[in-house]
C-alpha cells in the first residue's frame, strides 16, 4: 500500500476533486490520498510539470502521483504512467507534464495506460473527465496494489515521453544565465533554473553583491545590484536579495515584498535572467 | 467505520473547518475525514445541493456526508439526516440542501437529529456554529459506529424533506429544453439539467450540429450553432461545443475558453437553454 | 501516534505544503496529517496566533500543531516547541505566534528546537524553507513518537516565549470595551476579545438592544444600536446583530451581509469596540 498524491487544474470549488477521492475510496478504503495542488492555472502544463519536480523526491519510493492538466482530453494524446529514477510513479496525460521529471529525476520506465482494462467500470459514456475515470482509478489501483506497474499497460521507450521546450542555464564568460521558471506564488519570488553549483562558479560568497539583469525577449525589465544572502533575514525589509531556494536553484525576491509585482516579471522560457559579480564602484 | 465527507460555505482561510476535524478526531481517532468543498458561495443552498449529487454516488455505501450551508442557523429549521437510495448518508440543515439528492438518488429514510443527545458536550452556549457542535459531531459518531442511524433521532417522512423549486427538462416538438444548473467553475462551462437520454431523442450523433438558444427570463443571450462533440479535443481551440458531461447531462463550453464569461451566462431556474437539430443551410 | 496539524502562509497553489506532507510521510507512513489553514495572510503572525487558539482545544491531548508564518526565516529567532496546559503541542518560530495560546490556554512547558539533530537529513544547504526542513520534520517525529518532547531540545522558561502586544477587554462604568481581533473571513463578522462573561455584566438579555461604537485610533467609524441576538436567524436579513461567537466572545455581524465591508472595519489592537446598554428613547 502506497500513498497517492493528486494534482490538477480543477480548483477546489466544485465536486471534481471529491469525485476522484470517492473513486479511490471505492478501489480501496485504506488508501491514503493527498493533494499536491488543484490550483494549477487552467491548461498550464509547464506549471504542472514544475510542481511535480518540486515535490516528487520528498515522497517515499513507490508513491503514486496523479497529475491531470489535460487541454487535450478526448484527443489521441496518450495516457501514460512512468516510474522515476528515484522510485516514485507519475500517471498523467502525455502532454509535457513530465518535462522536469524526465530531465531532473529521470524516467526509469514508461508505460501507456491500457484504457480497455484500466477504466472506471460503467464510465464508458463519459469522455471529458479522464481524471476521475482513468487517472484516479488507475492510480488508486496501482497505489493499493490491485494492479502491478506492468498491468498498467504496454511499455514504451522513456525517450518517447513528450517534453516542452526548455532553455538550459549556462555560464558564458563572467556571466551565468538562465530562465525564470516559476513564481513562489504567495510571495512573488522568482525561481530560476540556475543550479547553485553553476551559480557558485561566479566565485561569490554570502554577503557579496551580484548584478542581476532580467529581460523578456528583447526588452530589459530590471538591471540592478543586490546581495547574495543566505536568507531573507539577511537584508532589510523591502530590500531585494538573491538566494538559493528550497530546490537548490537561484531565486530573487524582495524581503516581505513581491519582486514579480514590483517589476512586472513573468515566467517561461522567454524570461531570461543573467547574473554576474557586481563591479566595484569607486567614488573619487 | 465509514468515511465522513465535509462540505460548507466556510472557506479555508480561518479555523472553522479545522475545528470540525478536531471534533471528529476526538470522537474517533481512526475516522477518515475528507472534504467535498468549503468554497460553496455563502448561503448558496442550490449549489450545495448540486455538489452533493455530483459526488455522493462515487463514494461507498455507508459514507457519511455532512453539508453545512446554513443561512437559518439558530432558527427553527430542522437538522436532518437521510439515507439515500444508493446507501450513503447526508447530514444537513433541512433547508433545500437535499433537493437534488431527493430527486435523483432518492431518499430511503429521513430522521430529525435529536439535539438533546447529539450535540458536542459543553457547547450549549454556542448558537452560531452548528457545523461543529451538531453536524460534524453527529456525522463523526454515525461514521465511526458510535451511534446507529436510528439513534440520530426520530424518523420523519422522506416526503417532508424540503426541496427548492426545480424546472424539469422536457421535449416539445423538435426541441429539448432545460435549465442551466451550475457552472464548471474553473472552466466556465454550462452544466444543464438535460439528461443525455432526453437529448438523444433529437436524433443527433457526434459531429452533428445543434442550434443552442440561451435565455434569462424574456431576454435571449445566445443563439447559435455548434458541434455535438465527444470531447473538447474534437473542436478547435476557442470554438464552442456541446457535449455530455461527467454527470451524463448536456453541457456547453468553449474549448480552452469560458462560455459563461464570454456571454455573461448565469445559473438557476430562470436561465433556460433549448436545443434543436441545426437547420440545413443551403447557399444558392 | 498522534495527529499533526499544519498551518502556514504558503497558500495551496504551489508545492510547498505537499513537500511538508512528503517529509511527514517519509518519517512515518501511518502518521495522520491535517491542515489548519495555509491561507494566513503573508507574514501575519497575529492571525496565525488567533487561528491556533480557535482550534487547538478541539483536538485531543498530544496532537501536534506546526505553524509556519516566519518573516524572520534565517534570522536568530528561536524555533520553539511548547506543550499547552490543555495538553497539545505547538511547534513554530518564536515570533509571537504563541501569543493567544500563552494567554488563554497557558504554556506548560517550552523547549528550543535543537536544529543540529532535528533537521531533515541533507537539507543543510537550504536556508529558506524551515517549514519543511525543521518544523514539519520535527513535528512528524514528535507526533509519530520517533522522539519524545524532551528530545526536541533544551527546556526554556515558558515566560520567555514571545508575545505580541495585546489590549485587554475591560469594563468601565456602564461600558465594556475591547479590540476587534479578527474577522470571520467569509462572512465579514467582527470577532472581539470581549468574553461573554464580561459582556453579561452589562445586564443584557437576548433580545435587548446594545449601543455599539467602533473606532480606529481617534476616528469613530460606527455608532449605532443593534439587538443582542442568540443567532443570525433572530434578526431580519440585512439587519445587524451582536452575538456570542463560537469562541465564547462577543461578535458583530450583518445577517447575510458583511459588516466589515459595509463600514470598512479592520482588525488589530488599534480597532476598539465599546458596548453599553442602549438608552431608552422616548418620543414625546
Amino acid at each position: 500500500m502506497q500513498p497517492m498524491i493528486l494534482q490538477s487544474d480543477f480548483g477546489y470549488a466544485d465536486g471534481a476533486v471529491c469525485a476522484m477521492y470517492g473513486v479511490a475510496e471505492n478501489v480501496c478504503p485504506e488508501l491514503r490520498v493527498f493533494d499536491l495542488t488543484h490550483d494549477i492555472p487552467q491548461y498550464d502544463i509547464w506549471e504542472a510539470s514544475y510542481r511535480l519536480i518540486q515535490t516528487v523526491s520528498y515522497w517515499p519510493e513507490g508513491s503514486v502521483f496523479v497529475s491531470v492538466v489535460d487541454p487535450g482530453v478526448g484527443s489521441t494524446r496518450r495516457s501514460i504512467a512512468v516510474r522515476t529514477c528515484t522510485g516514485q510513479y507519475v500517471i498523467t496525460p502525455d502532454n509535457g507534464t513530465l518535462t522536469h521529471v524526465k530531465r531532473i529525476c529521470g524516467i526509469a520506465q514508461a508505460r501507456v495506460i491500457d484504457e480497455t482494462v484500466n477504466r472506471l467500470p460503467n464510465s464508458g459514456e463519459s469522455y471529458t473527465f479522464h481524471g476521475r475515470d482513468i487517472y484516479a482509478y488507475t492510480g488508486a489501483r496501482l497505489a493499493s496494489g490491485a494492479i502491478t506497474f506492468e498491468q498498467v499497460g504496454p511499455e514504451v521507450p522513456a525517450d518517447s515521453v513528450i517534453e516542452l521546450p526548455v532553455v538550459e542555464a549556462a555560464m558564458e564568460g563572467d556571466c551565468v544565465s538562465g530562465t525564470i521558471d516559476v513564481l513562489d506564488v504567495r510571495f512573488g519570488s522568482l525561481w530560476t533554473n540556475i543550479p547553485r553549483e553553476l551559480f557558485l562558479r561566479l566565485g561569490l560568497k554570502h554577503g557579496n553583491r551580484v548584478e542581476v539583469t532580467i529581460s523578456n525577449d528583447t526588452r530589459t525589465l530590471y538591471k540592478n545590484i543586490m546581495v547574495y544572502a543566505r536568507s531573507f533575514a539577511d537584508v532589510n525589509v523591502g530590500e531585494p536579495l538573491l538566494y538559493v531556494n528550497s530546490l537548490d536553484c537561484v531565486a530573487v525576491a524582495i524581503n516581505q515584498g513581491s519582486f514579480s509585482k514590483a517589476y512586472n516579471i513573468g515566467t517561461g522560457i522567454t524570461w531570461r535572467i543573467s547574473l554576474r559579480k557586481a563591479p566595484r564602484i569607486i567614488y573619487e
